[in-house]
Protein backbone atom coordinates (compact mmCIF):
# COMPACT_ATOMS: atom_id res chain seq x y z
CA UNK A 1 0.00 0.00 0.00
CA UNK A 2 1.66 3.57 -1.02
CA UNK A 3 0.38 6.16 1.66
CA UNK A 4 0.48 9.60 0.13
CA UNK A 5 1.85 11.84 2.95
CA UNK A 6 3.25 15.50 4.11
CA UNK A 7 5.93 15.85 6.86
CA UNK A 8 5.27 19.49 8.41
CA UNK A 9 6.97 20.99 11.46
CA UNK A 10 6.11 23.61 13.92
CA UNK A 11 9.44 24.90 15.61
CA UNK A 12 10.46 21.32 15.48
CA UNK A 13 7.74 19.81 16.48
CA UNK A 14 6.98 17.34 13.52
CA UNK A 15 4.31 15.76 12.42
CA UNK A 16 3.07 12.80 9.51
CA UNK A 17 0.05 14.38 7.56
CA UNK A 18 -2.23 12.10 5.93
CA UNK A 19 -5.19 13.54 3.83
CA UNK A 20 -8.36 11.41 4.67
CA UNK A 21 -10.37 13.42 1.87
CA UNK A 22 -7.86 11.42 -0.57
CA UNK A 23 -7.09 8.29 1.19
CA UNK A 24 -8.91 5.72 3.22
CA UNK A 25 -7.17 4.20 6.45
CA UNK A 26 -8.80 1.52 8.87
CA UNK A 27 -9.60 2.83 12.22
CA UNK A 28 -8.31 -0.39 13.79
CA UNK A 29 -4.85 -0.31 12.20
CA UNK A 30 -4.51 3.72 13.21
CA UNK A 31 -2.41 3.19 16.57
CA UNK A 32 0.09 1.15 14.65
CA UNK A 33 0.66 3.53 11.91
CA UNK A 34 1.40 5.73 13.85
CA UNK A 35 3.96 4.22 15.39
CA UNK A 36 5.28 2.65 12.47
CA UNK A 37 5.59 6.01 10.16
CA UNK A 38 7.38 7.64 13.10
CA UNK A 39 9.81 5.68 13.47
CA UNK A 40 12.80 6.62 12.13
CA UNK A 41 14.81 3.85 11.24
CA UNK A 42 12.03 1.33 9.57
CA UNK A 43 9.65 4.04 9.11
CA UNK A 44 9.82 7.90 8.36
CA UNK A 45 10.29 9.61 11.74
CA UNK A 46 8.15 12.12 13.40
CA UNK A 47 6.63 12.80 16.53
CA UNK A 48 3.34 10.87 15.70
CA UNK A 49 0.96 11.35 12.62
CA UNK A 50 -2.35 14.03 12.01
CA UNK A 51 -4.96 12.40 10.10
CA UNK A 52 -6.78 15.54 7.90
CA UNK A 53 -10.29 14.40 8.15
CA UNK A 54 -14.20 15.86 6.91
CA UNK A 55 -15.69 17.37 9.80
CA UNK A 56 -19.83 17.72 10.60
CA UNK A 57 -19.00 20.87 13.08
CA UNK A 58 -16.06 22.85 11.28
CA UNK A 59 -14.69 23.37 7.96
CA UNK A 60 -12.08 20.39 8.61
CA UNK A 61 -10.77 18.00 11.52
CA UNK A 62 -7.91 16.86 12.41
CA UNK A 63 -6.80 13.46 14.97
CA UNK A 64 -3.85 13.45 16.58
CA UNK A 65 -1.24 10.23 17.10
CA UNK A 66 1.49 10.11 19.06
CA UNK A 67 4.58 8.33 18.31
CA UNK A 68 3.58 5.61 21.26
CA UNK A 69 0.24 5.16 19.10
CA UNK A 70 -2.05 6.47 21.53
CA UNK A 71 -4.49 9.08 20.54
CA UNK A 72 -4.40 12.83 21.83
CA UNK A 73 -6.70 15.65 21.53
CA UNK A 74 -5.09 18.52 20.33
CA UNK A 75 -1.53 20.53 19.50
CA UNK A 76 -1.01 23.61 19.07
CA UNK A 77 2.21 23.29 16.78
CA UNK A 78 -0.05 20.68 14.56
CA UNK A 79 -3.36 23.23 14.44
CA UNK A 80 -0.74 25.67 12.65
CA UNK A 81 0.45 22.78 10.15
CA UNK A 82 -2.95 21.38 9.56
CA UNK A 83 -4.06 25.14 8.69
CA UNK A 84 -1.65 25.86 6.27
CA UNK A 85 -1.99 22.74 4.62
CA UNK A 86 -5.86 22.65 4.16
CA UNK A 87 -5.64 26.52 2.71
CA UNK A 88 -2.64 26.06 0.99
CA UNK A 89 -4.58 22.36 -0.56
CA UNK A 90 -7.92 25.33 -1.52
CA UNK A 91 -9.55 22.58 1.11
CA UNK A 92 -11.06 26.22 2.48
CA UNK A 93 -12.09 28.87 1.19
CA UNK A 94 -11.25 31.64 3.40
CA UNK A 95 -8.24 33.00 5.54
CA UNK A 96 -10.05 32.06 8.87
CA UNK A 97 -11.83 28.91 9.51
CA UNK A 98 -12.48 26.11 11.70
CA UNK A 99 -10.49 23.12 12.83
CA UNK A 100 -12.48 20.14 14.52
CA UNK A 101 -10.74 18.52 17.24
CA UNK A 102 -10.74 16.02 19.88
CA UNK A 103 -10.62 18.96 22.38
CA UNK A 104 -13.39 21.55 20.60
CA UNK A 105 -13.51 23.15 17.91
CA UNK A 106 -10.40 25.93 17.25
CA UNK A 107 -10.77 28.96 14.94
CA UNK A 108 -7.38 29.29 12.58
CA UNK A 109 -6.24 32.29 10.88
CA UNK A 110 -3.30 31.74 7.83
CA UNK A 111 -0.90 34.41 6.75
CA UNK A 112 -0.18 34.38 3.06
CA UNK A 113 -1.29 33.35 -0.26
CA UNK A 114 -2.29 29.76 -1.22
CA UNK A 115 0.63 29.07 -3.36
CA UNK A 116 2.59 29.56 0.50
CA UNK A 117 1.68 30.11 4.18
CA UNK A 118 4.36 31.99 6.23
CA UNK A 119 2.73 31.62 9.39
CA UNK A 120 -0.69 30.89 11.42
CA UNK A 121 -2.99 31.98 14.16
CA UNK A 122 -4.64 29.58 16.17
CA UNK A 123 -7.26 30.53 18.93
CA UNK A 124 -5.91 28.37 22.22
CA UNK A 125 -9.18 29.29 24.65
CA UNK A 126 -9.33 30.80 27.28
CA UNK A 127 -7.01 30.03 30.41
CA UNK A 128 -8.19 29.39 33.94
CA UNK A 129 -6.40 30.54 36.56
CA UNK A 130 -8.35 28.64 39.65
CA UNK A 131 -6.44 26.58 41.86
CA UNK A 132 -9.14 23.82 41.35
CA UNK A 133 -8.97 23.91 37.07
CA UNK A 134 -5.01 23.50 37.55
CA UNK A 135 -5.47 21.40 39.26
CA UNK A 136 -3.58 22.26 42.70
CA UNK A 137 -3.56 21.80 46.16
CA UNK A 138 -5.04 24.59 47.91
CA UNK A 139 -8.20 26.51 48.16
CA UNK A 140 -10.56 25.55 45.11
CA UNK A 141 -11.27 28.92 43.77
CA UNK A 142 -8.04 31.29 44.20
CA UNK A 143 -5.69 31.87 41.57
CA UNK A 144 -1.79 31.53 41.93
CA UNK A 145 0.08 34.48 41.39
CA UNK A 146 3.61 34.88 42.07
CA UNK A 147 2.82 32.61 45.25
CA UNK A 148 5.72 31.16 47.08
CA UNK A 149 6.26 27.70 46.46
CA UNK A 150 8.97 25.62 48.68
CA UNK A 151 10.64 22.77 46.61
CA UNK A 152 14.42 21.66 47.08
CA UNK A 153 15.17 23.79 49.96
CA UNK A 154 14.26 27.05 48.16
CA UNK A 155 11.27 29.31 48.23
CA UNK A 156 9.82 29.96 44.58
CA UNK A 157 7.15 32.71 42.67
CA UNK A 158 4.87 30.35 41.04
CA UNK A 159 1.77 31.10 38.79
CA UNK A 160 -0.37 28.52 37.69
CA UNK A 161 -2.68 28.61 34.60
CA UNK A 162 -4.17 26.24 32.97
CA UNK A 163 -4.52 26.36 29.00
CA UNK A 164 -6.20 22.69 28.76
CA UNK A 165 -3.38 21.35 30.48
CA UNK A 166 -1.44 22.39 33.79
CA UNK A 167 1.61 25.01 33.43
CA UNK A 168 3.65 26.64 36.36
CA UNK A 169 5.44 29.60 35.67
CA UNK A 170 8.44 31.03 37.25
CA UNK A 171 10.22 34.59 36.58
CA UNK A 172 13.77 34.84 36.15
CA UNK A 173 16.65 37.00 35.44
CA UNK A 174 18.77 34.99 32.78
CA UNK A 175 17.06 32.21 31.31
CA UNK A 176 20.82 30.63 30.76
CA UNK A 177 20.89 30.27 34.46
CA UNK A 178 17.30 29.09 35.10
CA UNK A 179 17.36 25.71 37.03
CA UNK A 180 15.89 23.71 34.57
CA UNK A 181 17.61 20.43 34.52
CA UNK A 182 17.50 20.54 38.68
CA UNK A 183 13.78 21.76 39.15
CA UNK A 184 12.02 20.52 36.22
CA UNK A 185 11.73 16.72 36.61
CA UNK A 186 10.75 17.55 40.57
CA UNK A 187 8.55 20.26 40.20
CA UNK A 188 6.74 18.52 37.57
CA UNK A 189 5.75 15.22 39.93
CA UNK A 190 5.32 17.63 42.53
CA UNK A 191 2.41 16.25 44.67
CA UNK A 192 0.96 19.62 44.97
CA UNK A 193 -0.01 19.35 41.69
CA UNK A 194 -2.14 15.96 41.38
CA UNK A 195 -2.36 15.70 37.06
CA UNK A 196 1.44 16.43 36.86
CA UNK A 197 2.85 20.04 35.82
CA UNK A 198 4.56 21.41 32.67
CA UNK A 199 7.56 23.80 34.64
CA UNK A 200 8.14 26.85 32.90
CA UNK A 201 10.92 29.40 33.24
CA UNK A 202 10.48 32.89 31.99
CA UNK A 203 13.21 35.69 31.50
CA UNK A 204 11.64 38.93 30.72
CA UNK A 205 13.45 41.10 27.66
CA UNK A 206 10.62 44.06 27.77
CA UNK A 207 6.95 44.53 28.15
CA UNK A 208 6.57 42.39 24.78
CA UNK A 209 9.32 40.32 24.19
CA UNK A 210 10.11 37.10 26.65
CA UNK A 211 12.47 34.12 27.05
CA UNK A 212 11.02 30.98 27.70
CA UNK A 213 12.15 27.35 28.96
CA UNK A 214 9.82 24.46 29.59
CA UNK A 215 10.27 21.18 31.18
CA UNK A 216 7.22 19.45 29.70
CA UNK A 217 4.82 16.72 31.95
CA UNK A 218 5.95 13.70 30.39
CA UNK A 219 8.69 14.66 28.05
CA UNK A 220 11.28 16.55 29.94
CA UNK A 221 12.94 19.21 28.17
CA UNK A 222 11.56 20.48 24.40
CA UNK A 223 11.96 22.41 22.25
CA UNK A 224 9.00 24.10 21.82
CA UNK A 225 5.61 23.90 24.10
CA UNK A 226 2.65 25.86 22.74
CA UNK A 227 0.56 26.13 25.37
CA UNK A 228 3.52 26.84 27.43
CA UNK A 229 4.26 29.71 25.46
CA UNK A 230 0.50 30.82 26.28
CA UNK A 231 0.55 29.90 29.31
CA UNK A 232 3.68 32.40 30.24
CA UNK A 233 2.28 35.16 28.51
CA UNK A 234 -0.95 34.82 30.91
CA UNK A 235 1.28 34.42 33.47
CA UNK A 236 3.70 37.84 32.05
CA UNK A 237 0.31 39.90 32.49
CA UNK A 238 -1.01 38.68 35.72
CA UNK A 239 2.34 39.61 37.37
CA UNK A 240 2.16 43.27 35.35
CA UNK A 241 5.47 42.31 33.39
CA UNK A 242 2.93 42.62 30.05
CA UNK A 243 -0.34 43.95 28.43
CA UNK A 244 -3.79 42.25 27.18
CA UNK A 245 -4.05 42.97 23.42
CA UNK A 246 -0.41 43.30 22.61
CA UNK A 247 1.25 40.93 21.17
CA UNK A 248 4.11 39.26 22.77
CA UNK A 249 6.99 37.77 21.48
CA UNK A 250 8.45 34.94 22.89
CA UNK A 251 11.56 32.79 22.20
CA UNK A 252 11.61 29.36 22.83
CA UNK A 253 14.48 27.31 21.82
CA UNK A 254 13.07 26.07 19.01
CA UNK A 255 12.08 29.23 17.43
CA UNK A 256 9.65 32.33 18.36
CA UNK A 257 5.71 31.99 18.82
CA UNK A 258 3.76 35.25 19.20
CA UNK A 259 0.72 35.63 21.60
CA UNK A 260 -1.88 37.51 22.34
CA UNK A 261 -4.03 38.01 25.27
CA UNK A 262 -7.13 39.55 24.06
CA UNK A 263 -9.77 41.24 26.25
CA UNK A 264 -12.36 38.67 24.91
CA UNK A 265 -10.16 35.86 27.28
CA UNK A 266 -8.83 33.92 24.52
CA UNK A 267 -5.38 33.97 24.31
CA UNK A 268 -4.11 33.75 20.38
CA UNK A 269 -0.91 31.96 19.42
CA UNK A 270 0.86 32.97 15.63
CA UNK A 271 3.91 30.98 14.74
CA UNK A 272 5.24 29.66 11.24
CA UNK A 273 4.24 25.85 10.21
CA UNK A 274 7.07 24.80 7.91
CA UNK A 275 6.40 21.32 5.08
CA UNK A 276 9.80 19.70 4.83
CA UNK A 277 8.02 16.20 2.79
CA UNK A 278 5.66 15.75 0.28
CA UNK A 279 5.84 12.04 -1.21
CA UNK A 280 4.61 8.30 -0.38
CA UNK A 281 4.88 6.08 1.98
CA UNK A 282 5.75 2.37 1.13
CA UNK A 283 3.66 -0.08 3.77
CA UNK A 284 3.65 -3.27 3.85
CA UNK B 1 14.98 24.20 -3.55
CA UNK B 2 13.23 20.53 -4.05
CA UNK B 3 15.01 18.01 -3.96
CA UNK B 4 13.56 14.15 -5.09
CA UNK B 5 14.90 11.46 -2.64
CA UNK B 6 14.14 7.38 -1.42
CA UNK B 7 14.92 6.68 2.19
CA UNK B 8 15.51 3.19 2.22
CA UNK B 9 16.42 1.01 5.08
CA UNK B 10 18.52 -2.54 5.33
CA UNK B 11 17.60 -4.08 8.55
CA UNK B 12 16.77 -0.80 10.06
CA UNK B 13 19.65 1.19 9.19
CA UNK B 14 18.47 3.80 7.40
CA UNK B 15 19.57 6.63 4.88
CA UNK B 16 18.26 9.65 2.70
CA UNK B 17 19.23 8.06 -1.03
CA UNK B 18 19.37 11.12 -3.58
CA UNK B 19 20.60 10.45 -7.34
CA UNK B 20 23.09 12.64 -8.78
CA UNK B 21 22.13 11.54 -12.02
CA UNK B 22 19.17 13.59 -11.67
CA UNK B 23 20.30 16.15 -8.93
CA UNK B 24 23.09 19.05 -8.46
CA UNK B 25 24.29 19.42 -5.38
CA UNK B 26 27.22 21.30 -4.44
CA UNK B 27 30.47 19.54 -2.29
CA UNK B 28 30.40 22.06 -0.01
CA UNK B 29 26.60 22.12 1.27
CA UNK B 30 26.90 18.15 1.33
CA UNK B 31 27.92 17.62 4.94
CA UNK B 32 25.14 20.34 6.10
CA UNK B 33 22.46 18.81 4.13
CA UNK B 34 23.47 15.28 5.18
CA UNK B 35 22.99 16.52 9.27
CA UNK B 36 19.52 18.80 8.00
CA UNK B 37 18.37 15.39 6.23
CA UNK B 38 18.83 12.77 9.13
CA UNK B 39 17.48 14.83 11.84
CA UNK B 40 13.79 13.94 12.72
CA UNK B 41 12.22 17.01 13.71
CA UNK B 42 12.58 19.74 11.06
CA UNK B 43 14.63 17.11 8.38
CA UNK B 44 13.40 13.40 7.43
CA UNK B 45 15.19 11.35 10.14
CA UNK B 46 17.72 8.60 9.13
CA UNK B 47 21.31 8.05 10.01
CA UNK B 48 22.61 9.63 7.44
CA UNK B 49 22.45 10.70 3.39
CA UNK B 50 23.86 8.17 0.69
CA UNK B 51 24.57 10.04 -2.93
CA UNK B 52 24.51 7.62 -5.96
CA UNK B 53 26.75 8.99 -8.67
CA UNK B 54 28.48 8.28 -11.61
CA UNK B 55 31.66 6.32 -11.85
CA UNK B 56 34.58 6.34 -13.85
CA UNK B 57 35.91 2.59 -12.42
CA UNK B 58 32.38 1.36 -11.61
CA UNK B 59 28.74 0.62 -13.02
CA UNK B 60 27.60 3.15 -10.49
CA UNK B 61 29.37 5.38 -7.45
CA UNK B 62 27.99 5.76 -4.11
CA UNK B 63 28.99 7.90 -1.41
CA UNK B 64 28.20 7.88 2.35
CA UNK B 65 27.56 11.17 4.67
CA UNK B 66 26.84 10.21 8.42
CA UNK B 67 24.41 12.16 10.62
CA UNK B 68 26.84 14.39 12.22
CA UNK B 69 27.88 15.20 8.34
CA UNK B 70 31.23 13.27 8.28
CA UNK B 71 31.77 11.54 5.45
CA UNK B 72 32.45 7.58 5.40
CA UNK B 73 33.59 5.05 3.39
CA UNK B 74 31.40 2.52 3.15
CA UNK B 75 28.29 0.67 4.64
CA UNK B 76 26.98 -2.76 3.97
CA UNK B 77 22.96 -2.27 4.67
CA UNK B 78 23.93 1.09 2.37
CA UNK B 79 25.22 -0.93 -0.05
CA UNK B 80 22.31 -3.51 -0.58
CA UNK B 81 19.94 -0.78 -0.82
CA UNK B 82 22.33 1.29 -3.74
CA UNK B 83 21.83 -1.78 -5.41
CA UNK B 84 18.27 -2.16 -5.59
CA UNK B 85 17.83 1.51 -5.94
CA UNK B 86 19.77 1.58 -9.15
CA UNK B 87 18.91 -2.07 -10.50
CA UNK B 88 15.00 -0.70 -10.03
CA UNK B 89 15.57 2.57 -11.57
CA UNK B 90 17.12 0.56 -14.44
CA UNK B 91 20.43 2.52 -13.87
CA UNK B 92 22.32 -1.05 -14.64
CA UNK B 93 21.13 -3.43 -17.02
CA UNK B 94 22.90 -7.10 -15.58
CA UNK B 95 21.90 -8.33 -12.12
CA UNK B 96 25.43 -8.53 -10.76
CA UNK B 97 27.35 -5.16 -10.82
CA UNK B 98 30.13 -3.00 -9.66
CA UNK B 99 29.87 -0.55 -7.46
CA UNK B 100 32.62 2.37 -5.91
CA UNK B 101 32.86 3.33 -2.46
CA UNK B 102 35.67 5.22 -0.82
CA UNK B 103 36.72 2.17 0.09
CA UNK B 104 37.09 0.65 -3.77
CA UNK B 105 34.74 -1.22 -5.87
CA UNK B 106 32.23 -3.97 -4.63
CA UNK B 107 30.54 -6.12 -6.48
CA UNK B 108 26.60 -6.41 -6.21
CA UNK B 109 23.91 -8.78 -7.09
CA UNK B 110 20.52 -8.43 -6.83
CA UNK B 111 17.68 -10.93 -6.97
CA UNK B 112 14.38 -10.06 -8.30
CA UNK B 113 13.22 -7.97 -11.11
CA UNK B 114 13.75 -4.48 -11.81
CA UNK B 115 9.90 -4.14 -10.46
CA UNK B 116 10.48 -5.44 -7.29
CA UNK B 117 14.31 -6.60 -5.63
CA UNK B 118 13.84 -8.03 -2.50
CA UNK B 119 17.28 -9.28 -1.03
CA UNK B 120 20.73 -7.95 -2.43
CA UNK B 121 24.21 -9.90 -2.05
CA UNK B 122 27.41 -7.52 -2.00
CA UNK B 123 31.13 -8.98 -1.56
CA UNK B 124 32.21 -7.71 1.97
CA UNK B 125 35.78 -8.93 0.70
CA UNK B 126 38.61 -10.77 2.99
CA UNK B 127 38.74 -10.77 6.01
CA UNK B 128 42.22 -10.45 7.71
CA UNK B 129 43.31 -12.34 10.40
CA UNK B 130 46.82 -11.15 11.21
CA UNK B 131 47.17 -9.67 15.15
CA UNK B 132 48.35 -6.47 13.41
CA UNK B 133 45.91 -6.04 10.68
CA UNK B 134 42.97 -5.91 13.38
CA UNK B 135 44.86 -4.35 15.19
CA UNK B 136 45.28 -6.36 18.38
CA UNK B 137 48.63 -6.35 20.72
CA UNK B 138 50.94 -9.23 20.48
CA UNK B 139 52.76 -11.05 17.44
CA UNK B 140 52.01 -8.97 14.42
CA UNK B 141 51.72 -12.37 11.97
CA UNK B 142 49.93 -14.46 14.75
CA UNK B 143 45.75 -14.86 14.38
CA UNK B 144 43.52 -14.43 16.94
CA UNK B 145 41.40 -17.84 17.70
CA UNK B 146 39.81 -18.57 20.77
CA UNK B 147 42.60 -16.89 22.67
CA UNK B 148 42.43 -16.08 26.22
CA UNK B 149 41.05 -12.76 27.23
CA UNK B 150 40.84 -11.40 30.88
CA UNK B 151 38.53 -8.56 31.12
CA UNK B 152 36.47 -7.50 34.57
CA UNK B 153 38.11 -10.17 36.42
CA UNK B 154 36.93 -13.04 34.14
CA UNK B 155 38.92 -14.97 31.15
CA UNK B 156 37.03 -15.09 27.88
CA UNK B 157 37.92 -17.00 24.16
CA UNK B 158 38.29 -14.53 21.89
CA UNK B 159 38.36 -14.53 18.27
CA UNK B 160 39.63 -11.74 16.35
CA UNK B 161 38.76 -10.71 12.60
CA UNK B 162 38.96 -7.51 10.89
CA UNK B 163 36.62 -7.18 7.91
CA UNK B 164 38.33 -3.71 6.93
CA UNK B 165 37.47 -2.85 10.93
CA UNK B 166 38.06 -4.66 14.01
CA UNK B 167 35.90 -7.05 15.76
CA UNK B 168 36.01 -9.33 19.23
CA UNK B 169 33.86 -12.67 18.35
CA UNK B 170 32.88 -14.29 21.79
CA UNK B 171 30.57 -17.60 21.81
CA UNK B 172 28.40 -17.88 24.49
CA UNK B 173 26.07 -21.07 25.40
CA UNK B 174 22.21 -18.14 25.34
CA UNK B 175 22.54 -15.20 23.41
CA UNK B 176 20.28 -13.48 25.96
CA UNK B 177 22.23 -13.92 28.90
CA UNK B 178 25.68 -12.56 27.00
CA UNK B 179 26.89 -9.85 28.49
CA UNK B 180 26.70 -7.32 25.73
CA UNK B 181 25.92 -4.41 28.54
CA UNK B 182 28.68 -5.06 31.29
CA UNK B 183 31.51 -5.98 28.58
CA UNK B 184 30.40 -3.98 25.39
CA UNK B 185 31.54 -0.93 27.16
CA UNK B 186 34.60 -1.89 28.82
CA UNK B 187 35.95 -4.05 25.90
CA UNK B 188 35.50 -1.63 22.94
CA UNK B 189 37.60 0.69 24.64
CA UNK B 190 40.30 -2.27 25.79
CA UNK B 191 44.06 -0.60 25.05
CA UNK B 192 44.74 -3.97 23.61
CA UNK B 193 42.60 -2.95 20.31
CA UNK B 194 44.70 0.37 19.34
CA UNK B 195 41.87 1.64 17.02
CA UNK B 196 38.95 -0.04 19.63
CA UNK B 197 36.82 -3.04 18.56
CA UNK B 198 33.26 -4.36 17.92
CA UNK B 199 32.53 -6.27 20.25
CA UNK B 200 30.28 -9.75 19.35
CA UNK B 201 28.90 -12.10 21.20
CA UNK B 202 27.65 -15.53 19.04
CA UNK B 203 25.40 -18.13 19.85
CA UNK B 204 25.13 -21.07 17.35
CA UNK B 205 22.04 -22.67 17.28
CA UNK B 206 23.72 -25.44 14.25
CA UNK B 207 26.17 -25.34 11.34
CA UNK B 208 24.06 -23.20 9.21
CA UNK B 209 22.45 -20.52 11.73
CA UNK B 210 23.33 -18.68 14.64
CA UNK B 211 22.28 -15.88 16.69
CA UNK B 212 24.22 -12.37 17.41
CA UNK B 213 24.23 -9.51 19.15
CA UNK B 214 26.70 -6.92 18.67
CA UNK B 215 28.28 -3.02 21.03
CA UNK B 216 29.70 -0.93 18.00
CA UNK B 217 32.66 0.85 18.01
CA UNK B 218 31.49 4.51 18.74
CA UNK B 219 27.53 3.34 18.41
CA UNK B 220 26.92 0.88 21.62
CA UNK B 221 24.75 -1.68 21.31
CA UNK B 222 22.64 -1.51 17.95
CA UNK B 223 19.98 -3.86 15.41
CA UNK B 224 21.96 -4.91 12.91
CA UNK B 225 26.16 -4.46 12.15
CA UNK B 226 26.63 -5.84 8.64
CA UNK B 227 30.72 -6.31 8.82
CA UNK B 228 30.03 -7.82 12.44
CA UNK B 229 27.94 -10.67 11.05
CA UNK B 230 30.33 -11.57 8.56
CA UNK B 231 33.29 -11.02 11.65
CA UNK B 232 31.07 -13.74 13.19
CA UNK B 233 30.83 -16.29 10.42
CA UNK B 234 34.58 -16.07 9.95
CA UNK B 235 35.28 -17.04 13.49
CA UNK B 236 32.21 -19.39 13.37
CA UNK B 237 34.50 -21.41 10.50
CA UNK B 238 37.94 -20.43 11.99
CA UNK B 239 36.48 -22.00 15.34
CA UNK B 240 34.83 -25.38 13.70
CA UNK B 241 31.61 -24.35 14.55
CA UNK B 242 30.57 -23.94 10.32
CA UNK B 243 31.46 -24.75 7.47
CA UNK B 244 33.41 -22.16 3.87
CA UNK B 245 31.03 -22.15 0.90
CA UNK B 246 27.69 -22.87 3.08
CA UNK B 247 25.00 -20.18 3.97
CA UNK B 248 24.82 -19.57 7.32
CA UNK B 249 21.95 -17.26 8.63
CA UNK B 250 22.73 -14.86 10.96
CA UNK B 251 19.64 -13.33 13.47
CA UNK B 252 20.48 -10.06 14.30
CA UNK B 253 18.37 -7.57 16.50
CA UNK B 254 16.82 -6.14 13.66
CA UNK B 255 16.53 -9.03 11.08
CA UNK B 256 18.59 -11.89 9.07
CA UNK B 257 21.56 -11.92 7.50
CA UNK B 258 22.97 -14.85 5.30
CA UNK B 259 26.65 -14.51 5.15
CA UNK B 260 28.94 -17.04 2.83
CA UNK B 261 32.75 -17.37 3.86
CA UNK B 262 33.63 -18.76 0.31
CA UNK B 263 36.90 -21.06 -0.86
CA UNK B 264 38.18 -17.71 -3.03
CA UNK B 265 38.40 -16.10 -0.02
CA UNK B 266 35.73 -13.42 0.02
CA UNK B 267 33.07 -13.19 2.14
CA UNK B 268 29.52 -12.58 0.76
CA UNK B 269 26.65 -11.17 2.42
CA UNK B 270 23.04 -11.30 1.74
CA UNK B 271 19.90 -9.34 3.26
CA UNK B 272 16.96 -7.27 2.63
CA UNK B 273 16.90 -4.00 1.27
CA UNK B 274 13.54 -2.05 1.69
CA UNK B 275 12.24 1.01 0.65
CA UNK B 276 10.01 3.32 2.25
CA UNK B 277 9.66 6.94 0.80
CA UNK B 278 9.52 8.21 -2.15
CA UNK B 279 9.66 11.66 -2.58
CA UNK B 280 10.79 15.76 -2.14
CA UNK B 281 12.46 17.46 0.27
CA UNK B 282 12.09 21.33 0.75
CA UNK B 283 14.91 22.85 1.09
CA UNK B 284 14.94 26.20 2.63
Amino acid sequence: MRIPFTKMHGLGNSYIYINLFNVTLKEEELSDLAKELSNPNTGIGSDGMILITPSQSSDVGMRIFNKDGSEGKTCGNGLRCVAKYVFENEMVKTSIFQIETKAGNVTAEVHGTTDYVESVTVDMGVPHLERQSIPMQGPASDSVISEPFDVNGDTLQLTAVSMGNPHAVMFVDDINQAPLYELGPVMTKDSRFSEGVNVEFVEIINKTEMHFRVWERGSGVTQACGTGACAATVAAILNEYAERDQLITVHLAGGDLFIKWSSDGHVWMTGAAVTTVEGYYNKD
